[in-house]
């Protein structure tokens, strides 16, 4: 059974998470978390569903981008699309009027993302199966086929190709009974949004622990007293067993980040996410060289803005 | 006399210039040289002009990030926004809701960036003075603290922030004599686009020498043989005195960058722009290097995406 594609529509939702400063952190000390909402209809009737998640003001530009996209997709066949989906994604990136406005970058890659979303979505539905089936059963190169390494082709093996899915989430080397049985590994945030008083904060830890987590996440980077204090409540709540991590949403400079988070050893955080500027490859690297020693990680990664700097991160990573 | 920005309006300006295929390239073969334009009203009466340049499709989604960022902007007075340039330049980047479109990418780029130069143009009007000689006339610590180096501002030394504002095109430290006498420095690109047939090429590049032209860029990427063939003929008509310089706008991965550019050498282009991806600074370097041999340079930056990258370009060339 075909499916034509026949409507691409988009709409600007919005929760106002900050009248309770839910989502708040460091750089972000009142977003309304909210969605650029994107549903694609077919000609059969079947309907694929995407988002991507923003912070509230601007949501309709990401609506006006996706609007801009959707003449690429509207009149297309899902099964055209999935055979060739890293054409499919070359083509939404790489017009050549709108390339211009990325490429492959800010409200652009949100857009873009939204429609991509709504496309695996209509994908999954259309084989009976959730997304992350559909992930699992695929073949790691047939998921590999599905990316575009435009630009480092050359340089990228089929193994960092694999660790590149890898670390973009797809799952399909996780045991599926495992997975069914035990669920997927994850730690939760919604404990200790920055703008959170630490009456709450208990409050919501001990919920979290009787549901059965074990892995903590606390925003920090406005006050280095607070954050003290904050690490200090929640170490103490889950106990040296448990895990934390800390999340400074790019606060801090270079030197700022090494020097604030060396006060935080002493909590023990498996790592610091975003630490400085999502740009500065080289300055996580100086971050992660410095903080090695307490045994600290970085994380980061959350906003990558082309796989050839995914690349480069990767070859760094290897020759430490 | 204070100046109270009341209003910000914007435009969305197209014009055909994919119809003769004015400003085609390897990438962008049919561009509609666009605009988004922004006027900005005071209480008093003057106005500020400023604009970023679009390619036509998608121009209305710039639009609706400058509407925007308009309301950061109204109700602010000139004078407290030139007293500190930088600050309101963090203000535009770093709203909590917005600056997740970003951050300084993209959409949300270009949009702060036409709003920027409404700004700049105000104050060159509140001056009496036409933009450049406002620049002319500033100390170059003066330019420098307009400027924010957010996250490098600890690695960042005097010499190197002078070095940034000569990279971004401030020429405060040009004889303001000689530029009055003999104009300031340029070369044409509009002789040769890539769209354009070799008898249009001749005939505007015959005009540009009677014009006094001396710098001729001529776009290449999409065939080699085309740019073999194009490259002779400019090469001829321009004599071995002037100088050519080419621009691939991002058509190659590395390897094929290195290999096609050596296959022009011998029209001995000054420089190859823009390779490859934008985003890969160590790409461009490794071109550099492979070329350095043949006399020819990279040129890049047209989009730098933050200072940081910028930080470690300079760091980078410095080393070698």
């Amino acid at each position: 059974m075909s499916h034509k594609i026949i409507n691409v529509t988009v709409r600007d939702v919005r929760f106002p998470t900050s009248l309770e400063q839910h989502g708040s952190d460091a750089m972000h000390t009142d977003p309304d978390y909210s969605t650029a909402y994107v549903v694609i209809d077919t000609d059969c009737g079947l309907k694929g569903f995407g988002f991507t998640f923003t912070l509230g003001k601007g949501t309709e530009i990401v609506v006006c981008a996706v609007e801009a996209l959707a003449g690429l997709v509207v009149g297309k066949f899902l099964q055209d699309i999935v055979s060739d989906f890293r054409g499919f994604y070359r083509l939404l990136t790489s017009d050549g009027q709108m390339r211009w406005l990325g490429p492959e970058k800010g409200v652009i890659h949100l857009a873009t993302a939204a429609v991509l979303n709504a496309v695996w979505d209509l994908w999954a539905r259309a084989e009976g199966k959730p997304l992350w089936k559909l992930l699992v059963d695929m073949d790691p190169k047939q998921i590999v086929s599905c990316i575009d390494f435009r630009y480092i082709t050359d340089a990228l093996t089929e193994e960092e190709a694999l660790v590149f899915i890898t670390c973009m989430g797809c799952f399909s080397r996780l045991p599926e009974d495992l997975m069914l049985k035990e669920g997927y590994p994850a730690y939760t945030t919604s404990c200790a949004w920055l703008g959170y008083s630490d009456q709450l904060l208990k409050q919501l830890c001990t919920d979290a622990l009787k549901s059965g987590w074990t892995k903590f996440k606390v925003k920090v980077g406005a006050d280095l007293e607070d954050d003290i204090r904050r690490c200090r409540l929640i170490r103490q709540m889950i106990g040296p067993s448990n895990t934390l991590m800390i999340d400074a949403n790019q606060r801090w400079d270079v030197a700022e980040a090494i020097s604030w988070v060396s006060s935080l050893a002493e909590f023990k955080p498996l790592w610091i996410e975003e630490p400085t500027s999502p740009d500065d490859i080289l300055g996580h690297a100086a971050i992660s060289k410095a903080l090695a020693p307490l045994g600290i990680g970085v994380a980061t990664g959350e906003q990558v803005r082309a796989p050839c700097l995914f690349l480069h991160t990767y070859h760094w990573l290897m020759n430490q």
